[in-house]
């Protein structure tokens, strides 16, 4: 390989050539499959990043660079001509300051380990994709994750304060910071956060903690129409109760966890709410009876509160693996659970759900639905078949049709997991829709004022 | 006026060209006088704006937009070659979502308007500065506006879900919208917020709103030196609690507000410190206690809790008219009061009030401290001479100092005043300390991808 005496002259021992190795590198989380990368980097310092984005851009070799490989959307699969760049020996959180509310941690550190440490001082960082197991801050910076909490704590664009960031010329930078105000030029920090490593390698992240609520209860409740958990959200969030979290899950998703996890739901319930409500020690009891009898209102199958902790871990648990529980119901192990992931405002969510499961009956296709109700957003998992050419044109003329309901009703075709290599026609879309094609003109220049020469994540988002 | 004609055609009779008319709209809050504009345009549609930027672009005028003209940096006076572009007949509110908890608002609607109207469904919109009497959606999102509330709800940035926007050349676009949650592509609503006018014209905006909490309470508490008052915060952000908002003044604070508007404070106390606690009704009790119990650990000379609305009305808009009863204590009518805004992590406060402290009397000048303490963020109060070129020459070397303590302790050199004219060079003190000039450079190719010809707002932020 013509590089690889450079490489390794930048990363000595820190770099990956041969290709049974790189395989883990080549795929992520989506369907999509990476070509090999010319190499594997996992630099150890600052330093070693920015040589190695200076390589690149004068060789004009493209970079991805990977966090966890939870991408859903293809967003950190190598493609032709591309350095694989893994930042997973940035592993460390590098100081906690409860009383300034940050963290500074470095872009590898998983999500779950920052969460056990700052458990350890009753702290939290709030946002929790349910991939929050393998996902790292720095991926979850580069997707906007938002996961279960968001419907109290909002999405990470409301939690980063502050990046180190290596632009593809290997200069590198520092926007924001430790403190929580600020109000000095251009947000910077928000564009790398959703820019799936199209700007630049983030280094470093100084995040927004916040102290763990006082008293959680959870409510979990079945019903026969999805229209009735919509319209009790509905109802619940318009009375000023915000859920901690609000999950729905439909039947082949229930029955998908009696398999996987030996959970048993009633017979007869189509939908099921797992509601989660934060307070006091004091008001904990009254506030979960006067949400449970909202939702009472609307003819449950079966309602049950919990405040047991134990037992509201394993529903949690069960909850974040729906995605994974849902493979063991595929009709065979070619056929792959591809997951959709649009967001509309909630009190749209009843007339949408029914638009996206008349679309799955019409094409005769299995589609598991669940995802965060109290933020609008519905995750539609579509059971398809790589190999199979009708079946994948039915996937995606599926996709579509969800990206389109979601502009319909005001939302957007990308939640939480981004656009990647999946969704590019459908931003076109949803830009032209808005826009007409003003605001991905802007992006395109943005995207030429970090990275002229087109190295970082080249072919993701955009062209 | 060689444009009169032109502008008629577009504006119609919205437009003002007598010199005197204009008057109002040559400063704003801050000591900066500016040049007599072209003419001040008040547009009544979106289509006006659209027509009135494509001419300015044209033409190379270049366009102040105006709010509330509360900045007190001098972001919204016209400099030479301007016309001021007044948003104020934008200012209704479109639609208000409490299911969905957004609001659809025009950026000319005054803050305190808003939050009149979220009142009625025991909604709100947490940012306040506190100039929210006349300060306006779109110049407070402009600035990215913090006030008292930041302490539990962040400041404007978190707030914004969706802009609808027009460009200097006359296009327009939607970035974000109705929903909670977004991922794709990159973060142009962001890059709006702290903007200070000079990438585009805000037309309308989607806010997230929230539900009031439903209990409040207040603690004063008075101290010898405000090293206690910062402790006092350390401690209590460091065991989980978040105050709701955490001001604290200064002897010449308290002394001007009794003269301004009557309170009375003790003789003894050097600093004076008011804590806002939120929580449930059955909570706010223990939870008042709990917090000054804290507050006492730390040996006040007096402390006192009230749960009293009246009372606690009477506290906020007296805090919130602070800077305004400064104006009482001047030496002369011809002093100002100019008002520095630096922000630093609150666990660094004490050290960095005791070097503002020890400037001020180095200079020999009076400035009065206040400010809100959760956050880090100080205003220091200078009383100074426009016409006396040592008074200014000092008040000059002060507000650099001030942004070295800033810098020096981890802070920014504006928390929510923004740039403006008046801390350009303070802005590129604060990017050369943190990143040599790599951000500075980004912001600018950002600027020229939105406005090439430069007419937004010439002359803020960078030249």
């Amino acid at each position: 390989m013509e590089y690889t005496e450079a490489l390794r002259e930048i990363l000595g021992k820190n770099v990956i050539f041969d290709t049974v190795e790189k395989i883990p590198y080549m795929t992520d989380a989506s369907a999509f499959n990476g070509k090999e990368p010319i190499a594997v980097a996992l630099p150890e310092t600052v330093d070693e990043v920015k040589q190695l984005l200076a390589f690149c851009n004068s060789n004009k070799i493209f970079v991805v660079p990977r966090g966890g490989g939870t991408s859903l959307t293809g967003a950190s699969i190598p493609l032709e001509n591309f350095i694989v760049l893994s930042m997973a020996k940035f592993n460390r959180i590098l100081s906690i300051s409860p009383a300034d509310r940050y963290v500074v941690a470095e872009p590898g550190l998983r999500l779950d380990e920052l969460n056990d440490k700052l458990s350890e001082i009753n702290f939290f960082y709030p946002p929790d994709p349910a991939s929050s197991m393998a996902a790292t801050v720095g991926g979850s910076i580069s997707t906007n994750a938002g996961g279960l909490r968001a419907s109290m704590y909002g999405t990470t664009k409301e939690w980063v304060l502050g990046l180190e960031v290596v632009l593809p010329d290997g200069s590198s930078m520092i926007t924001g910071g430790r403190v929580l105000k600020r109000s000095a030029g251009y947000d910077l920090t928000a564009l790398f956060v959703g820019a799936e490593g199209t700007l630049g390698i983030i280094t470093k992240a100084f995040l927004k903690i916040w102290p763990k609520p006082e008293a959680t209860g959870r409510i979990l409740a079945y019903y026969d129409s999805i229209e009735k958990i919509g319209l009790a959200i509905r109802n619940i969030k318009a009375s000023g109760i915000t859920p901690l979290i609000a999950e729905f899950l439909d039947r082949i998703t229930m029955d998908s966890l009696n398999i996987a996890k030996g959970m048993s739901f009633p017979a007869a319930a189509s939908y099921m709410l797992i509601l989660d409500v934060a307070s006091t020690d004091l008001s904990i009891a009254g506030d979960l009876e006067k949400t449970a009898n909202m939702l009472r209102d609307l003819n449950p199958i079966e309602i049950s509160i919990t405040r047991d902790p134990d037992e509201m871990a394993r529903i949690y648990e069960a909850r974040k693996g729906a995605y994974s529980s849902l493979l063991k119901v595929r009709k065979s192990s070619s056929q792959r659970v591809i997951i959709g992931d649009v967001v509309v405002p909630a009190s749209e969510l009843p007339a949408a759900l029914k638009e996206i499961a008349g679309k799955a009956e019409e094409l005769g296709i299995m589609v598991a639905l669940f995802g965060h109700i109290s933020d609008g957003n519905i995750h539609a998992n579509i059971f398809a078949e790589p190999g199979n050419a009708e079946s994948m044109s039915k996937e995606e003329e599926f996709q579509k049709h969800l990206g389109k309901v979601a502009l319909e009703h005001g939302g957007s075709v990308s939640a939480e997991h981004g656009i990647g290599i999946e969704k590019k026609d459908l931003l076109l879309d949803q830009e032209k829709f808005t826009s007409s094609d003003v605001a991905i003109d802007i992006m395109r220049k943005i995207k030429q004022a970090f990275d002229p020469n087109g190295i970082m994540n080249r072919g993701k988002i955009f062209d």
